[in-house]
């Protein structure tokens, strides 16, 4: 681990580490994605069947059988324990009433020469969703992914899950049936991204995909960007954490590690002005690992890439947390409002002692898929926008284009556009 | 020129051609692409003034000279046309007030638990605005995609246009100072999407690139999508029209025109429920080519690219219109608005007789960089978001946490993931 004061000699060169921190090499995967895409582009479902016998060591016997039925759906989810279906349906309510609040509306302005300017937005007609499956399929990715688009009111919604072995994840199962989603599919890896990007004899062609994957499906996600729209390119999990002497030692050691069972390339970062504080923390990490059953992941992520540091001040730290630009950022401090103007970048912000990342992964309600790597810097948290669309309105009257039609018409000419010029002043009356 | 009524029996395959309309094959160029921006990545500076020597014809003798003075943009604006001068502040002031109105806010929502959920939306640090150069320098671009970045709030604005023989187009630089852009480098095509992706000796990185430019640009921005946000990959520009017997066919032919003159792979469409019309217009267009300077270019693109549909009626017109998703779509009926419902794929709507799609091009307000070649499926028009990013917001008090903390543990737990379950134990008092 990374234990450093800011004003250490080798610190820059430190810092700069924890910078390139997640940037996935994906150049040399690139040759092996650009082909599957290029299979399933040209043999659609046969190809399909091919990979998954490579990768998920079965083989279907039709295309029928590339589908979950919503009937072993419904079984899993009436098979759930009650008080987890209960907690899902809680996570589903809450995140649904944060992403509606969220849903962009159409507006117009007019003027009163007949003007009429504004927006309008709509749905895209359909969406595909990648969730991870086998052993990390997790229902709460599937509920962050669906919800943004049923309220966006995306009509066609697939999800794309790899099934190792052809087991689904009973979970997923039981959590696309509360969602009510029913095109799913046992399709994993590039070739469901490609699958959704270009379509096949079953599984139809989408205008936007999302959802998380490895280097492979991240690969895939960038290549066919531009055919289709994405939401963003994302690599392991990390939190950032600034604080003071107000804050759980204890409390923050697990909420650094929440993020590192997650991946061995997870970043975890404690930026604080206090140096007890980070003296303290470092103690309860070791404690807390000792207790953990993904102990062997988490103590690698923390070693590797986890990093303390202690600055001059709140200030120097916050600065320090805008140029990391972590995933999640909490702000353990006695009064975490008073910095929200100085945080610039970050996924999501967790503000006080009781608001741990992990709460945020599940029932807050504010999406769990949230930018990477530094890309909180320019990308945004998964939402119901990423399932629509704007376009531009525009009507003019009569009397407004008399007005500004000459200054139109002039600018075109400049531009050397004549027939745009002409297309003005034919309508124009005086 | 496609000249067809829907119920001819080989429409379908015809139709197919127009929905393919635009693609480009951007395979071909990603090595020579892939090997620019390794260069630059690599050797910034001086790989750029070996491409300017190459691409440009000139070679500037210092990193200096890659910039463009503020003084020759000042001289520039003191020498435009009065009429000019005024005619492109009332672009910029109209374009300002419009994008101002789509500007997003912050906003948050509280529960009485003590629970404050909601979004911070900041302007990026940075942003890169490619623009076009030599004869195809447009001084609309500019204002187009500096005016979004600017309301926005973005800090640092950076310019690169390729300069052909070391001389740039003095309109751009005169709508450059009227912009208040100070950053301006002599850089073009994808060695510029890769100096502002990535940083040189004086050109700054930054966090999106905007902007139009031929297919190497396009794929330079696809390409270093993920390490910077893009905010579309555009093709060729494009016009659809919706028309009925309301409209005039003289000025429907021109709209057309005013696409085609652009770009020999631009595509200018007509659907219409009205033979006579159909067949007024396409007289009209013959009319019009005989007068244009650009007649060469229209003309090839509307033989090769351009197609006028009789429908059996309006419906079929709009359905067939949703599948193309124009960049461009002009309303021309006797009551627009009544369609407007039923519209849901175009960059941009221009409703009425009175609105030609060139009143957009420049000074109605709304953005002209609009995405191409049906990607109005999922894309939306440049815009103030486009240079923005949101983090969410996510405070608990120790009552909110207390209330469905146990949920979010089960959750957590149940995925496997127990340091985030005891994160959110530790902080339960009951």
């Amino acid at each position: 681990m990374m234990f450093i004061k800011s004003n250490a000699s080798d610190f820059s060169e430190k810092f700069e580490e924890l910078l390139g921190r997640g940037k996935m090499d994906i150049a040399h995967v690139s040759a092996i994605v650009g082909n599957i895409i290029e299979e399933i582009k040209t043999q659609k479902n046969a190809a399909l069947i091919q990979h998954i016998t490579k990768f998920d060591n079965w083989t279907p016997s039709s295309d029928d059988e590339l589908k979950i039925s919503t009937e072993s759906m419904s079984k899993a989810y009436d098979n759930l324990d009650t008080k987890l279906k209960s907690a899902l349906h809680l996570a589903y309510d809450r995140i649904k009433l944060y992403h509606e609040k969220q849903k962009p509306k159409s507006w117009f302005d007019t003027e009163e020469n007949g003007t009429i300017l504004g927006q309008k937005v709509t749905a895209v007609d359909s969406a595909g969703l990648y969730i991870p499956g086998g052993k990390a399929a997790y229902p709460s990715s599937l509920l962050m992914n669906v919800i943004p688009a049923q309220v966006a009111g995306v009509e066609n919604i697939v999800v794309c899950t790899p099934t190792p072995d052809n087991e689904p994840n009973e979970l997923l199962l039981a959590a696309c049936h509360l969602c009510g989603v029913t095109q799913v599919f046992k399709v994993g890896g590039a070739s469901a991204i490609a699958a959704m990007a270009y379509g096949t004899e079953n599984i139809p062609k989408v205008d936007v995909i999302t959802g998380p994957g490895n280097i492979f499906v991240a690969t895939a996600k960038k290549m066919v960007f531009g055919d289709v729209n994405i939401d963003m390119i994302a690599g392991p999990s990390e939190i950032g954490i600034l604080a003071d002497d107000s804050a759980n030692a204890n409390h923050l050691a697990i909420d650094l590690l929440s993020q590192a069972e997650h991946d061995e390339m997870a970043s975890s970062i404690l930026i604080t002005p206090s140096q007890k504080l980070a003296d303290e923390v470092k103690v309860e990490l070791e404690n807390w690992l000792l207790k953990l059953p993904r102990q062997e992941i988490a103590r690698k992520s923390i070693e590797e890439r986890g990093a303390i540091i202690v600055t001059a001040d709140m200030d120097e730290a916050i600065k320090l947390m805008n140029d990391i630009a972590p995933e999640h950022l909490e702000v353990a401090t006695v009064s975490p409002f008073d910095l929200l103007p100085f945080i610039k970048h970050a996924g999501a912000i967790f503000l006080g002692h009781n608001t741990p990342e992990a709460i945020g992964d599940y029932v807050a309600g504010p999406n769990h898929t949230l930018p990477t790597g530094g890309t909180a810097k320019f990308y945004s948290p998964l939402g119901v926008e990423d399932f629509m669309k704007k376009s531009s309105i525009i009507s003019f009257s009569q009397k407004a284009i008399n007005e500004i039609g000459q200054e139109c018409a002039l600018i075109a000419n400049t531009e050397g556009l004549t027939a745009h010029e002409q297309s003005v002043r034919v309508r124009l009356t005086k």
